[in-house]
């Protein structure tokens, strides 16, 4: 059966290795709050992943763990800087904040969903370091992937650490669709965090076939200091920790979190390779992760909700496309035929 | 296999209904953030279950959903009044104060865990409304079954409820084992809620089978204006919704609820029973729920230990026991050779 | 003496007047907390000058009155519209964040400091009311006169008004320069708020003459309900409040706010007319009020330093003079002699 | 002209010396928050009668001065232990939990309006230094003179200190009333504070002569470190800092401040002594400062409203007098006749 849902990373149910691993985890009685073995695996293995010290700590949602972490080394007078259309700026709520107690998030416009060093930089001289009337900065934040389905390269992320520490501010990596990011790239999980200079991140699995999973990641581990209070604060330690750390564990062994990233990675290219061809198509944004930003005419519209297809209209903060940009969203079940069922309904569409 | 757990509830996992109900929801696409059909049953099944109209909103634990929904009634210079041993006052690492954005949790002590209504009355009389330097009570929270293992019988929440009426404050109710209380007491849940001047509630499933699930139910429906952005905020909106909805549906249906809390209910009864006729043994408080709290011999705790029993010294605030109590906790998949088997051990305990 | 100090309207103390008030009002005991007959005069002094009923509260610095006056707008997970270098946007160390408990402010650029209705219209759009994802935009918020020293007329106000009415918004202004607008537009101060459809006010005394007094108006006095706990909690309800309203009462009387004002705008515009005669000056804004905001040549820099002119570089958001702007700001005690001092000063300096 | 007004420190107004300091700050230009001459010199003159080094921050409330000092030792998920009865626990509108970003304020009973250091003692053992479930202490906070009129020796303060240090949390003074404390046990300022282990301190002068200013002074200089930018946020830097400033070197200056508070003092003694003497009368505190707690007869209250006497009942948690108590307030206007006219009438009224 093929399916046309290009809505969300969240619409596609979680990979059947993930659901047995639950189950497994199920067997008898073990430590509630996180005091269990399985939590404590999570953490060595993703040692070993990232090749360093670190700790690891699990949440339910990349909201908590966004904010959570931020808040770890954002004051309430501080700000984040971060891109005018990241998740925390502007899909959150205003959670970002509230974790933050008040702090700023300062969003920042940069193409493709990417913030460039320079902007970062003339942003952080103006705020003034010390300027008892201005926030003070005290993090930047970055999504690999980005919002805009692209990924930072190792240098580019070096570029932004760079400013970071001549600022001395933190680094944080907003990490939903960071499988996405590392199976683009090609490079370690190391040399694309810590080895570029991130001190902390969200280690995103729901995006990418768990149930609801995230880690945060402290490579810096000091700032980790206030997390765990925080945590139960924000009502996000689960009584049950097992299960979380059940599916983080499935998720990690095996490179199971690669493999379901290339797929969904592969059928985004395809996606992408398929509507370039098509006339009347734009493609808004490089392709890099599983993500397609593309421009349809009103007849491929018509034409795709007839048959079924399922995806948004998607408007945000420095929109390129005049409000007729639409998102379409690839994630590990997808297959070939369901691309190609959309490919064909739209390459068939006749406009007036 | 006999395991002597009495550690906590959260250390039982989850009902193999319930898991296999996870496993069904997996089954294809499904919009994400709570659009999902499981969702919407979840609240046709609650309206069904309390014979009423009422919204009930998921998340995934239980600081959360007492947090958020309290955050709903009391406005930041307000206070909440609840025992001074609640989970509320006393274990959330003031999670209550943070999604009240700072409003007071006013704890009183109360016989048994209970709040006593002319205790309330003076309390909410000595606040003042209205005088500007106080804060300004709106809301009163009680946990049905207690933390001490009691329950409030339907007179008594009525007379509590008078208290909430005549003050114009919100009557909250922490259910985090509402399903021990209803078993207990043999009435239906609209009566020991809503019919008995509940405002709203949170309905607990984590405790009692489910991987993880709370429902929110506000029976006054405009408590709930601002849940849904609150949720959001705080990073308790999941995004694959069906999981929890999934996990809720399997607990309400056949009264699975129901059945799963008679079980710990009565396990609490044979454990409580039993120690009653050992020597050198206080039961402390009355067992309506699944907790028996009890002050045992040095001797027996090194019994115990020896023989691998898990439970936790328990010191609260308004201690009876002079430091010397534990909690032991039963649950849906206690046995009775679980109980035996830490009897036994109990009464074979020499003392010095 | 000729003073040559353009710093700030806050480097120039307080007026006779004002001082002599609060001499007077020392005299005898009075009830605390406001509950004094001065207190209550301001308010029935301001209903006379506005021409309506409202209510009005008393603190002592501008910020708190901004940040109190919108929290009682905007809830924890809203926004509120305002300039991006507006001072509660700008210049708070996230103060206005801090009282609106985690809301945002939601900075938009406009030219010289004003904000244009079509820009809100599409920004309030994009928000998404409902949208659960996003803050929830509950206020605008205008500075009148602006930050870069302009004012709206009377029928831009009516044009954001309706943007506001529209979108169901509440429309707040930051009057901390009231008495300079409304000495320059000529308009009474009915028609320039709340006929203009503005919502509640900061009206603002400190910067015109008063050692530290601002009062908050809700001319929608629905919006007032919770100000005073607000006022309470934020540490901003003052003890011997007879002094705050001393002061206001004494600046109100005899129209000498108006009088105060009048006599700083003119010295704007004496200022402004003689630095655009000299070769080399350039005028950034259009001079509405006491501010003018000027590039010199490093040379006339220098020549006034020499001489002991005050005034300070002005970085700002939206910057329009690539960093090197200059802000000089009379008051309501700079003479002719301090303006053509430093006019004199300037047209001497050489430069290399 | 005799006054027979008790109801409040606050209702006295200011001293003449201190009017005439402002009066004379109001000479020419000063750079504007905080930066100016007499701000700089309030700190030496603090360091001078503190004899150590400290830095000294000025704010016009103390529920301002309390609440933010109070947020710079105390995280978000911490706590602050202090009488149930201390302002900062009762009678701030949330204000202190408002500043520490949702923080406990922890209220212990105790007797006559102080705290016994076994009582902290115990409830710091309970709360459990890092288990995630329970907020974390982090501050002790004392009022001098106590909210009861009673004051604590530098022996009891040394004690306290001990607690604090053993559990390694900042010991706090609220000195709204040090003046008064510092009079009545006639020891140094140094003895009364750092010397006996305090951290950081409000020294206020609002209630004994001042128009309204209290300084935050860190004998711990490292817990200021986000002091400043707490209080900007907080709506608490005034802009004409000179005029707070002025106030406080008054005060400051030929020991006016320990005039006014013997002044104060002797009046509260002679009253008490009267009133002791009195039939039907019955103490409540002790009286070491400018506060008499009493209980009358019903005839004496009725004669005391026919005369114009003011004064509050006064209801506060760990009530001793059954609701029956009042409070009577002396202050640096108190006469002789003052307070020989309310005993008079007091001691001619009837009881039928």
């Amino acid at each position: 059966m093929a399916f046309m849902n290009f809505a969300s990373d969240n619409t596609s149910g979680a990979a059947p290795e993930i659901l047995e691993a639950v189950l497994r985890a199920n067997e008898g009685y073990a430590p509630s709050y996180g005091a269990d073995d399985l939590t404590a695996a999570v953490e060595t293995k993703f040692q070993d992943i990232f090749e360093t010290d670190l700790t690891a700590h699990l949440v339910a949602t990349g909201t908590a763990g966004n904010a959570l972490s931020l808040a770890c080394a954002v004051p309430p007078y501080g700000a984040v800087i971060a891109h005018e259309a990241a998740h925390i700026t502007y899909d959150e709520c205003n959670g970002t904040e509230f974790f933050m107690d008040g702090a700023k998030v300062s969003g920042l416009p940069g193409p493709h969903g990417k913030l460039l060093p320079d902007d970062i930089d003339r942003v952080l001289r103006k705020y003034g370091r010390g300027i008892v009337h201005r926030a003070q900065p005290a993090a930047l934040s970055v999504a690999q992937a980005t919002e805009a389905g692209t990924v930072y390269s190792q240098d580019e992320l070096s570029a932004l650490s760079d400013v970071c520490r001549r600022h001395d501010i933190a680094f944080h990596m907003d990490g939903a669709r960071i499988a996405n990011a590392v199976a683009q790239l090609g490079r370690s999980p190391a040399e694309l965090t810590w080895r570029a200079g991130v001190d902390m991140m969200v280690f995103g699995a729901t995006k990418n076939g768990a149930l609801g999973v995230e880690a945060v990641i402290f490579f810096k581990k000091d700032l980790a200091n206030t997390f765990e209070f925080r945590r139960k604060r924000g009502g996000h330690l689960v009584s049950k920790g097992r299960f979380l750390a059940a599916q983080m564990l499935a998720y990690l062994e095996n490179d199971l979190w690669l493999r379901l990233a290339h797929q969904a990675n592969e059928m985004a290219q395809r996606l992408a390779r398929g509507l370039s061809m098509i006339e009347g198509v734009e493609i808004c944004h490089p392709v890099d992760a599983n993500l397609v930003f593309a421009v349809l005419t009103p007849g491929m519209h018509q034409a795709l909700g007839a048959a079924g297809a399922q995806y948004f209209p998607w408007v945000v903060p420095g929109d390129i496309a005049n409000g007729k940009m639409i998102r379409l969203v690839t994630n590990f079940k997808t297959t070939p035929q369901d691309v190609d069922g959309f490919l064909s309904v739209t390459r068939g569409a006749v406009d007036g």
